[in-house]
């Protein structure tokens, strides 16, 4: 097939978003070029409307999704929606001593191309997958139990934000060094030493992308763009639950590689049989030598462990504290929070699922509060903002797996319950499994207590723990975030020491603060381009979403010199 | 004591040679601030004279180098060096649970001093190691035994170099992410979102350098000058026989961030006793989170497995490959070579091993030459460079260790000796062990042979290997590079497929290649902020000194992020 996508046509279209997204990064200032509303998107934008993203989504299913990868050697596939419906679509279960050959074919073309076309194929890839973002999110949808604005948003948009700030970070690295150099060593009297110098980045081989059952896209496009970006080769082996995302984002990558000229086996899907285990096989294979992972802290530490032939990249469990010392705005925080804990049933690495409270009370807006009031006012906020089935529905999502629902019914009996969890009828999904969060009460010095709030409990399920003082807050926030990690940390507070205090122990055990936050940001929500995710710096995390560590190790600068 | 090193005073001094190092690993033209004649050093330029800085090393023997440091238990020492005579210079030994608990007390300081700030620090620490240069280099010398003026150049200024060079690219990392940001994201007819947002650089915890016996200074200063500058304390474990350049190192770098108001602390050393082995102890102390290593392959992989905790950085061993097919300065040649063998013994990580030769010769400007002639030829070369006894002291430097001395003796029963090592008297030492390398012709296609040759041989130990066709040279190369590793790789060639042949080899194995060199740059030479040393992509070394991957991941950026 002849290259449809030129080299100059690719600049022509990308270079500019491009270099806004470079400039981005460096200011730290809001930007995206992908549009968070649904009706921003249809056939006047080059985009599939609503009925049109629909209609993609219902053909996909039953159906089998043939990539046209090399060393296909079963169709597997299974995929039961959080919202009750059999996806019934199949993918390619690849034979690996035939894919893993095929998808090094292209990569010298691919290195040689350098980082300039690199990003721009990229930058395609994601204004094709932008342009089906109706039809992703259906896909997120229905494998991560998320609502569907919120499928729409953060597996849309949002997602795409991420990839694209990893092209960004992945370019900016590789430009870095010239491509070529003329050196002149002066030798007094003698003739200078001069040498002329080509730099070349290089990957370092095929790069593993492991996907998480909750959030498909958003958490996979870092590293898959990162590391294509980079010049590797990349393979896919999304969550079992959640294969439909990562596969149309597969095959979008492969049509655009295809027309740009390239080898499309330089992405792949690897889908599994149930129970399989392909992720270990594969974070082995010497041709791997990438690896991003989502996902639970057992295996991360097994990838961190066993994968000594990768640069491994881990984003694992953590315990996200939210600090209650104070505030001049009692039902602004209770309102945030309250949105926090419900969001997509809690299910997102960044809720949080300690509240430390003083046992005391806290000084507020509306006067003092004690323990038992801020809770039992929490308690009420969620209960209003969930108090509607619409609405809960719209904020809660499905239950993603059995696994959280066993955990949400066992947190009841780790404490008094402050608020219950309650089940919500989804009208359109009757075997949709929703729920509200449920707060549990714990007292801080009790040792019980102290080590439940101490383990990640994935899920709908937070914890008001109550605490001697903002000191002893201090200390369970400290040995939470080092010893468990921590995706985030959010405080309250109006006291000038108390925040200092919290900033001092976020920057000493490296994790990411929000302050104060009574309006429509909250502390589970990140901004590509402007926040980090993750600190990398904490066991939650080996890295951060995006960063230069992130894309530098994930190629090689190699240089040949002669004599000029 | 007040500060007498002032922000301002430092800010004046060295941020033009800051800059000026910025611009030079952007463009990779050559740049040094440090000069490599020791003419150029003396009081008019406010540095030791040769005389003075003898002086100042010959005050060291025999004395106790105290540096100050909390948790001393004990004085180690016993460095006897190459030239035969013993320093008795003797060195703190650490009680860990003091000093290193002492080592984070000043990072909170350190921390917030900010990137430019520690970068400034950092050069001046440089700037006084630049002033005592003749010094350090008696120091290299006695502990390496290197030549004086290796040790001089090597020790001094290169490894100077290499440090402001760390310095550079952590500084730059560091501030590629602004101290702040304001973020303001529209919300269509309702007010937009806004976020104040600070970012700051943390440090992961103490960086530990792990020095080596040949390269003190400039295999250490990299990590050293890395992890400092990105905030972190450096706790600096020399090799046993290479104490006395690093420690001097250390207790410079006291003096400086004493003078600039921090905490001394924050640049250790720690020295061991005999076959105590206090590395592994250290590597894998929780408060170690960098290693920076240089050493043997063996104990390089028993970091990279245990010392989970940390960022582990690895120069290990390799096997250099030098690719002889053909070239039109078969003298240039030769001479190159002949240098690259013997300087310093062979005793550098870069130095050639294995000499790949057409066993049917090769096409010169001299005419064809046989695999003997090439051989016979290059023995004669070395044989003159190192003819006379004054030039062969000051090119071969002294065998560092017994079993590098056992290693080159035991090698000439590996195949036929073309070119037999000799003994040569020092004058001013005649504990010296001096030796002329040995060149041993192996026939690649020989199991015993191949097997020889895929071993790293580290010493004044080279093997002429007989090859079938410039292709089996390749694919001997490739495998040396893919199993081995390599940090150098040379090619002499006329042929341009055959250059390009071998370019793909390079940039496929990741090995940094040097292409018919015949004047005055050797293929074991590297020069800071343009050529890069190790590539970090084969099995030589996890990382290369020095680009962005070598200090992105030692700090963490962290947010603060509330409501504007």
């Amino acid at each position: 097939m002849a290259a449809a996508l030129t080299a100059s046509t690719l600049l022509a279209e990308h270079r500019p978003t491009l270099d806004q997204a470079l400039e981005a990064i460096r200011t730290r200032a809001y930007w995206s070029p992908h549009p968070e509303h649904p009706k921003a998107y249809g056939e006047e934008h080059g985009s599939l409307d609503a009925a049109a993203g629909r209609a993609a989504f219902d053909a996909l299913l039953g159906t089998r999704l043939d990539l046209g990868q090399p060393g296909t050697d079963d169709w597997v596939g299974g995929e039961v929606s959080p919202y009750g419906i059999g996806l019934g679509v199949s993918y390619p279960h690849p034979d690996l001593d035939v894919l893993l050959p095929a998808m090094r074919a292209g990569q010298r073309a691919w290195r040689d191309a350098g980082p300039e076309q690199r990003a721009l194929v990229c930058l395609e890839i994601l204004k094709r997958i932008s342009a089906r973002t109706h039809e992703f999110a259906l896909a997120v949808m229905h494998t991560s139990g998320q609502a569907f604005l919120m499928a729409f948003q953060a597996g849309g948009p949002h997602a795409q934000d991420r990839g694209l700030e990893a092209v960004a970070y992945a370019y900016a690295e590789q430009v870095r060094t010239p491509e070529a150099a003329e050196w002149t060593k002066p030798q007094g009297k003698r003739d200078p030493l001069r040498l002329t110098k080509r730099f070349t980045p290089v990957p370092r081989g095929i790069g593993l992308v492991i996907g998480c059952n909750t959030f498909p896209t958003w958490n996979g496009y870092p590293g898959l763009f990162a590391s294509l970006a980079t010049g590797n080769a990349v393979l896919v082996k999304p969550h079992p639950r959640a294969v439909l995302p990562l596969a149309l984002t597969v095959r979008t990558a492969r049509e655009v590689l295809t027309e740009a000229g390239f080898d499309p086996n330089l992405v792949a899907l690897a889908a599994e049989r149930p129970g399989e285990g392909i992720a270990k096989t594969l974070a082995t294979r010497p041709e791997i030598r990438i690896i991003d992972y989502t996902g639970s802290t057992g295996f991360g530490d097994w990838l961190e462990t066993h994968a000594r032939q990768a640069q491994v990249f881990t984003e694992k469990a953590g315990v996200n504290t939210v600090v209650v010392e104070s505030t001049d705005d009692y039902r602004g925080m209770l309102a945030n929070l309250a949105f926090s804990l419900s969001l997509y049933s809690g299910q997102m690495c960044t809720t949080p699922q300690n509240l430390l409270i003083p046992r005391d009370g806290i000084r507020t807006d509306q006067g003092p509060k004690s323990y038992d009031e801020v809770v039992a006012d929490l308690a009420r906020a969620v209960d209003a903002l969930l108090g509607d089935d619409a609405r809960a529905n719209a904020l809660l999502g499905a239950i993603v797996n059995p696994d959280v629902k066993a955990r949400l019914e066992a947190a009841a009996g780790l404490g008094e319950v402050a608020l219950a969890s309650r089940a919500v009828t989804h009208p359109d999904f009757p075997g949709a499994t929703v729920r509200t969060p449920v707060i549990v009460k714990l007292d801080g010095t009790k040792p019980d207590d102290r080590a439940a709030c101490l383990s990640e409990c994935f899920g709908p399920v937070s914890f008001a723990v109550a605490v001697d003082s903002a000191a002893d807050a201090l200390e369970l926030l400290r040995r939470s975030v080092r010893e468990k990690g921590a995706m985030t940390v959010g405080a309250y507070t109006t006291d000038a020491e108390v925040e200092r205090a919290v900033e001092e122990v976020c920057l000493e055990e490296a994790a990411q603060l929000s302050l104060n936050l009574t309006g429509g940001v909250y502390v589970n929500q990140t901004a590509a381009f402007s926040d980090f995710h993750g600190s990398g710096g904490n066991p939650a995390a080996n890295a951060t979403l995006t960063d230069a560590a992130f894309v530098a190790s994930r190629f090689r600068m190699i240089e040949v010199r002669r004599e000029a």
